[in-house]
């Protein structure tokens, strides 16, 4: 029975660690089909979320099953419902990059991040994408130097986000009403997806430590466009 | 025993109603903030998180406390995790509600809809309102009727958000660049706010029926801003 129960508790940190790899191809592709606007990565980042969605659907049947036949208490539990509420987070991250592949095809052929806001923009996704890839190396070796490093590239993203705002709000900023639309939600969807790494980052470092006196996610981006 | 592990299931449903409660008090604050530039209301609603995100804490342990001493299975199993689900896409709906109120306090003394999007935000915030009490009266009821009417009041406000999209994306509409931008995030935020209200209310349907194939969030949101 207990030989079952750590293969299974093992397989569901392999499944979150495939979710995760999902994910960061996902806002890689997407990041590139910004870049280039390329429709097929595009294309490729809206089919592929379908695969990650499912693979919640799995992880969440995995988890509740694990939950009714071994009854797991204390740290066991812990890592069973957190690993629930990753699978959540992940796939959430799975669709603001498919948010992303949406703006990228929605423009084509043009390039969807053209104008004054292409640097920063792309700035932005590449940050996104690296948040993206620690999540996976932290989830594969819960090595807590990787959390660490993740909440500094989240903080580079938010400033970016920041900066992205004083381009919009600048009227000698030349934009038309498309490109400061696609600028915002963009803007908006990556901050998002950093802040949800941020967030998995510090639920895995919990599990760790014991510590979650800082899982709630960021407080910092929920002032970030408006003081 | 037995007595408890209802007393506790019940405990859990009253807390989740008490939180669904708050979050509709949040958005009804918000919303009123945002017609009459109430810098009051917004603050109101800001401090008012921290009790939304703590009734959070307090749920999950309740939960995972009850899933440690009870080992519950089959359906109740499935209401616990459901209940922890549902507390943490409340929880999102507080933050949302936060952030239109940070869009008020950011403009005061200023009205925070001037302009051509006035009516269309509004009516947007009126109708998240209406999709967050009927949430509320869904967890007291579990009328099922209630969750159809839910489903019917977030097409409304999808179809508001689309509209509003063909306001700002016409040249011809005059608007400054902040007023575009909080358009755009306002926008944003109320149409999130509403998909997740039908998300509690398929998982509350679910729970009742057994029938999870329209549990994954509203995709109609998921194309509403590109295509």
């Amino acid at each position: 029975m207990r030989v079952i129960f750590k293969q299974e508790m093992q397989q569901l940190g392999d499944d979150l660690t495939r979710m995760s790899r999902q994910v960061a191809t996902a806002i890689e592709r997407a990041t590139a089909a910004l870049e280039t606007a390329d429709l097929t990565l595009a294309e490729q980042v809206i089919d592929a979320d379908r695969r990650i969605d499912e693979l919640e659907r799995q992880l969440d049947e995995q988890g509740i099953s694990l939950l009714a036949r071994q009854g797991p208490v204390a740290t066991d539990l812990r890592i069973v419902v957190s690993g629930l509420r990753l699978s959540a987070t992940l796939e959430r991250m799975g669709d603001l990059a498919r948010h992303v592949a949406y703006v990228a095809r929605g423009r084509y052929p043009e390039n969807p991040t053209p104008g004054p806001m292409r640097e920063i923009l792309i700035k932005m996704a590449r940050q996104a994408t690296l948040v993206s890839q620690q999540v996976t190396q932290l989830l594969e070796t819960r090595d807590l130097a990787l959390a660490a490093s993740i909440e500094a590239d989240d903080d580079v993203l938010d400033q970016l986000h920041r900066e992205s705002f004083q381009v919009i709000l600048d009227d000698d900023v030349p934009m038309t009403r498309q490109q400061l639309v696609d600028a915002v939600l963009l803007g908006r969807y990556l901050e998002r997806f950093g802040d949800h790494g941020v967030s998995v980052a510090r639920r895995i470092s919990y599990l760790v430590t014991g510590d979650l006196t800082n899982e709630v996610v960021n407080p910092a981006e929920q002032e970030a466009h408006h003081d």
